[in-house]
């Protein structure tokens, strides 16, 4: 099955000039689904997961079946405000701007085997925030997983350190 | 395993006087995760299911791993602008004013059989909005599944004409 074929291309999406990359044409047919997930989990099968963390809120989309199928445990990033208890925050940079992100602060133990799981890899920021709070807490940030990867955004760069693997990848 | 004992209260969250259910506690703890999905997928195992809907953000986190588990697909509803394709919108009345919510106007087809899956039934008010984007696509609307109900606010009430399933009920 070539995944790609099951994502469908918008232009001008969310703005002019914009190619953006429509994942809930993977998410509405069960066979398509099935298989991405099961791509993910083969990948990660060996490598004693305990958490899967998943940005909000097309992360949550993939990551949770991943930790489901797993066993693993999975923990929401959310934007500010959304997470009832006690949070950590980071605040990173943006092409212009910046923004925040929060993680519930009792949500990783150290020493935790932990991916993140999200649909799209583009430059990389919210991904390098993340495993900012992931390492903040003691957890162990094995592997970025991603259904695409925009591969002249560069994110991998910004992401030396980590091991990477993502299902579809395209030059923008 | 009693399901109540995995989800955290949090006293005036987010305004004063509600107490709100922490679901975020049975995500991380990949048993606990994995029973509760099991647990609608059993419900659901002998209906011939083709796609789960999920509302934004709470009912992505366990529509998908229902939808993977049963091998249906899974459809998100969302707020406007999100979803990149042609959507229809419906426009609903919460206590004070109204919200809308959009979903692919190609995402289920007539005569799908259709379960939504959320985290919550509070008064029911965006689940039975849900339901009517379906029926305008065609879908039947088979069961909806919820892992908490408030039963003190009468959701049932408002959706008497269909299956309901909760895994957990609360008076407030």
């Amino acid at each position: 099955m070539e995944l790609k074929n099951s994502i469908r291309v918008i232009e001008n999406f969310p703005k002019e000039g914009i190619s953006f990359k429509d994942i809930t044409t993977i998410l509405q047919d069960g066979k398509v689904l099935k298989q991405t997930i099961d791509d993910i989990v083969e990948y990660l099968r060996d490598k004693q997961i305990d958490v899967i963390v998943g940005p909000e809120a097309r992360g949550f989309l993939f990551g949770v079946p991943v930790a489901y199928a797993l066993g693993a445990g999975f923990v929401p990033v959310r934007k500010p405000g959304k997470l009832p208890y006690e949070t950590l925050q980071i605040e990173y940079e943006l092409e212009y701007g910046t923004d925040k992100l929060e993680i519930h602060k009792d949500a990783i133990k150290p020493g935790q085997r932990v991916v993140i799981v999200d649909d799209l890899l583009a430059t990389g920021g919210t991904v390098a925030a993340v495993t900012k709070l992931i390492e903040q807490m003691g957890g162990d940030v094995i592997s970025l997983n991603f259904v695409i990867e925009l591969t002249d955004l560069h994110g991998k760069e910004k992401l030396k350190d980590y091991d990477i693997m993502s299902l579809v990848k395209y030059n923008s």
